[in-house]
């Protein structure tokens, strides 16, 4: 089958039969890596990297150069056109007629949509903002594949900032998807967004518990950085059936964790955090992984990994280990990448004989298309950048409406609007035109086309809505 | 006829046969563009950009790797030598040693031709400061002859910028040189500079002519942003007879604009503008191409280019439009610098039986070339910066005597010095040493190689001259 | 003999066979130029620059490129995943695992050799500070051979900034190595330091000597701007007896410098300068060569030569002189570093039968491994960075006992600790923990692998030692 023009903004945008079929013919890179390749002869490669990288952009380039093409790259924002006022959209058109394929890294959250959009070759996603990463996904995944042989029924820790590390969310996702419990061990302060568990629940089917952190003292190993802490566990119910009932007994967890498969360290991102004073508090207190954390015995077989660049949250001691992982990680992220491109160029096929469509084909949420009544509410989001609302159009998928929960479709951040309305009860009639409060029973009666929502009632009345009678009411 | 070794400093580089042969060349590469070339294999392109750039750049090293050649390059002034004090014809001499072509845009204006004197191999000028930008010239015109099979008799409007907009004037000597006229319109204080105008009837034999806008509603659409502003149209006599006599008759131009070919739209060059204030008047009066301007009859079939990146100049709203071509011009880049490279590195050649003289080897003016008595005025010169005065000889070309006019021979503006001397009068007898004013009727007299210069009294005094009886009179 | 897998962190890491077998190799490469070759195909090289450089590393990625292999290539700190706080070591480890050989610049001093010990391939130092920058030296030397056949019994002046131009320490460790004598010429407060000094001596068996400026007229040309000065002239002893006896008499030096066979200058390294008033004052006063000192009967033959680029101190006058070399230098860089990868990377081998040991493989002094007593004082060292300290082990070569000194393994930095102690005085007996002055006697009866140096009182007291009876003494 081949992936051939498809793009990869998330790592939903591949089917679990995709993300497995990638491997193999990550092996075969693997294997071929020093005979110079002729598998993408005469390709171009664009490699915008907005944001300091090092790895992820070598890697793409190396990937590139052993696959036989060539690479155009721009590094720097200052160094870009981007400095007098270009739009993401005309970029993405322009490189897209030099180049066969475009890899981009940027800030703002939702920009590998939009060059997705445009471009019109296809697009990898290195990371936008604290999106997604959905490459160093694929090269984590590949790692717990060559070192298990299955992904399906791992038992991972997650530890670090599970708030910023965008790596961790592509990562989440996947683990759930492809069967893997998790567990999230976040620094403090650096929990796992809400709309993140939000999304492992309503979307791949995870349960998402809380375990007080006394009740687990060996789950968490000897964690001292995280005393009064508590402690998430996802389990996830693929197509099997949930056999794990997480109920507060202290030997289920135990079982559970008699040894972990996986421990995932995460460095603090800093660039992410706004306030110093937030980042010389959130570093003083940030976990670290030592040897003497890795003396635990539920750690005797686990695989230590962590994306890289480390800072000081995983120790240098652990580097000599056998179980140290993270530079086998990165040196696979070349044969991953290889492997990537030349499908996305239909240089390559994945072996797949039936077609399975990938989560982000999956979902059907009607979608809430106006420009008027909610913007995103996240501010480094690529639709509300002044560069970008000349021509983005905003739009979001209604999640549910048990609270109303829209989420934008570039950044995936969810916003709950406070206001409603409908189109069709005032079809001329000024008198009609009523907003109610979101949580009312309107909400389930009003279709999904007809859907008019607003965050504020100032907002709402500025279009010329009036109050219902009970609109104000708490 | 091989075109190897050659520069392409200004447009004025190629002759018009030239400039046309590039295009069925271009035209070849557009079509061989998904093979894999050898044309340039084993030759490297020296990609040098001390400005912001993402299109021209990617495209030149997308151009040269599609060609089969290697790149080097350099994006960032603080990344090269230059931040330790390194001249250009060090940097020239240097980088032209190790590659086989340069490609070079520079903030400077002059610097190509100064690369171009020391550096040993081709050069093209990717853009120097205000002053040209030749390769998207001959873009923009393979864009007009695609559409419309010839350039000569096309009308085309210029619209915007057209003060600090290097690719308007490098395209204006193009478009009268090759028999097209073109009509200016400027966004307000943003009009095509002096000597530009000055040059195009002293070099092409162009009529300039200025058109009070009131008489002319018609041929500006629906100018809202101009409506104080007078017009200049420009009619070019290249090798036929002048046959269209502009006279304050609203007839004639309304017919000669019944539709137009083109309308090139460009963007407020920000990044030359040395006051905030003024950036910030510049922008809020600034030309808006949109829909609504489009419905006009005369640009019922108009091609919109616009050289990229815009800004707000020119809506997004007519991307969708057939006849917007910018983002086909930008495509069309890179089969045209393909064509270019490949017949500066001799690995092509242009199909032309009869030797044509460009422009530039054309003009005959005698040269100023004391070391004393004026400098360049522009302060943007390459010839006037610190680290160049070391070694760059001061050039100057006399246009003309009436008025007395001196053109630098690096990035071409001109100068009116306002006293002059002649070295023959003074042959060691200090009391000859006299200068004058140059708008006497000494002027004529004194021979160019005899000719010596002073922009003001005290610099002719401090070389030891006195003033004649009248050089003092107004 | 192959060179596969070696690094070239200094140039005392060949022998002088291997410095001499690159050349014909390099002759090769600049006949075979203009073909592209296949050499090095399906090879990466990565060029990891943190510092600003044009010529360096344009010339290394020519050079990849001419042997048929691709290039990774980050240029600035501020683009790299240092930014966030990672460790060279980290990089080195990861850019080894996606390139087959890596080439280096950075301003830490002792950066490439933490790169070469941790990145698993090939290593080429390309400057680290102003420690070493090897390949410079051989582009010197093969210009030397080129133009005189030989290096042994050249006479070389070296001018300009000696104490921070990295390039002219390497050179003058290789000139003394291969059997020339160089005249140092230093700018006024500008020396070679006495570490270079110092090991030219113990190292390379060289005299160091110095001359009092007046005796030596002729030595130093017309050299106006040193009147005051001494001069030092190096004369080494290779393999040969040392004929040349410097006594106080002048007419040995002039008979010596007849005729100078090179003047290799240098510009002042302004980047190195802590304080602006240092290098306002450094630069006033700053050496020129021009044509004026050229006209001196000494220089009548000699080859001008400079690492570019150049600032003042060399005049454009001398450009056109047929004894300017310093374009030569560079154009050279292309084909020697073309030899020297193809040599690392095993697609070439040197012709040579018998193996010689490198200067660095032929020191055999024992090493100081603790980390505690002292710490390198040399605050550019890589081994004093906050990034590094976490992992790199302090490490220095006991090079003498008179007066005690120890070499950083890095910087190559020289200290000389003031106390010392023995490790077998106080086993379990707290009453023995004494330490003792440096320049004491007990300095000569501690075994190496026994010491313990201190850098003050205080330190060692910290560490629970006592002050022998004279340790305060003076």
């Amino acid at each position: 089958m081949s992936l051939a023009n498809r793009s990869l903004v998330t790592i939903d945008d591949l089917s679990n039969k995709e993300v497995e079929a990638v491997f193999p013919l990550a092996d075969q890179m693997s294997d071929s890596m020093n005979r110079q390749s002729n598998v993408c002869q005469g390709k171009i490669m664009a490699s915008l990297f907005f944001e300091p990288s090092t790895r992820t952009r070598l890697s793409f380039e190396t990937a590139m150069h052993r696959l036989g093409g060539s690479v155009i790259s721009t590094i720097d924002v200052n160094a870009t056109s981007l400095a007098k006022g270009e739009s993401i959209a005309d970029m993405a058109r322009v490189v897209g007629s030099y180049a066969d394929i475009i890899v981009i890294r940027h800030p703002w959250e939702g920009v590998a949509k939009v060059v997705a959009n445009y471009a019109g070759v296809p697009v990898i996603n290195a990371g936008d903002g604290s999106h997604e990463h959905p490459t160093q996904t694929l090269c984590d995944l590949y790692t717990l594949k060559k070192e298990r042989q299955t992904i399906r029924g791992l038992k991972i820790a997650l530890c670090g900032d599970l708030k910023y590390g965008r790596t961790i969310h592509s990562l989440i996702y996947a683990l759930t998807r492809l069967g893997a419990t998790t567990f999230l061990w976040p620094g403090p302060g650096l929990d796992m967004p809400e709309n993140v568990k939000q999304k492992l629940i309503t979307e791949y089917g995870a349960d998402v518990e809380k375990i007080p952190a006394d009740n687990l003292p060996l789950l968490v190993g000897s964690q001292d950085w995280a005393g009064d802490a508590s402690l998430d566990a996802i389990y996830i119910t693929p197509s099997r059936a949930h056999q794990l009932a997480l109920i507060p007994d202290i030997s289920i967890p135990i079982d559970l964790v008699k040894e972990y498969d996986a421990l995932y360290v995460t460095r603090l991102q800093q660039e992410r955090l706004t306030a110093t004073a937030e980042g010389q508090e959130l570093k003083r207190d940030y976990p670290v992984v030592d040897k003497k954390l890795l003396k635990g015995k539920e750690f005797k077989r686990t695989l230590v990994m962590h994306p890289l660049p480390r800072i000081d949250e995983l120790a240098y001691e652990v580097d000599a280990d056998p179980r140290s992982m993270y530079f086998k990680q990165a040196a696979r992220g070349v044969p991953v990448r290889m492997a990537l491109i030349a499908l996305l160029l239909g240089a390559k096929e994945v072996d797949i004989t039936e077609k399975e469509v990938s989560p982000a084909q999956k979902r059907a949420y009607p979608f809430y298309r106006r420009d008027f009544g909610v913007s995103c509410p996240n501010p480094s989001c690529v639709s509300v950048q002044e560069t970008e609302t000349r021509y983005i159009k905003l739009e979001f998928q209604i999640v549910t409406n048990h609270p109303l929960t829209l989420r934008c479709v570039y950044c995936e951040h969810e916003i709950y609007p406070q206001y409603i309305a409908s189109s069709d009860w005032h079809q001329g009639m000024l008198k009609n035109k009523k907003y109610h409060r979101a949580d009312s029973h309107w909400v389930r009666k009003i279709k999904p086309e007809n859907l008019i929502v607003f965050d504020s009632e100032s907002r709402a009345q500025s279009h010329g809505f009036q109050p219902s009678n009970y609109a104000s009411q708490r």
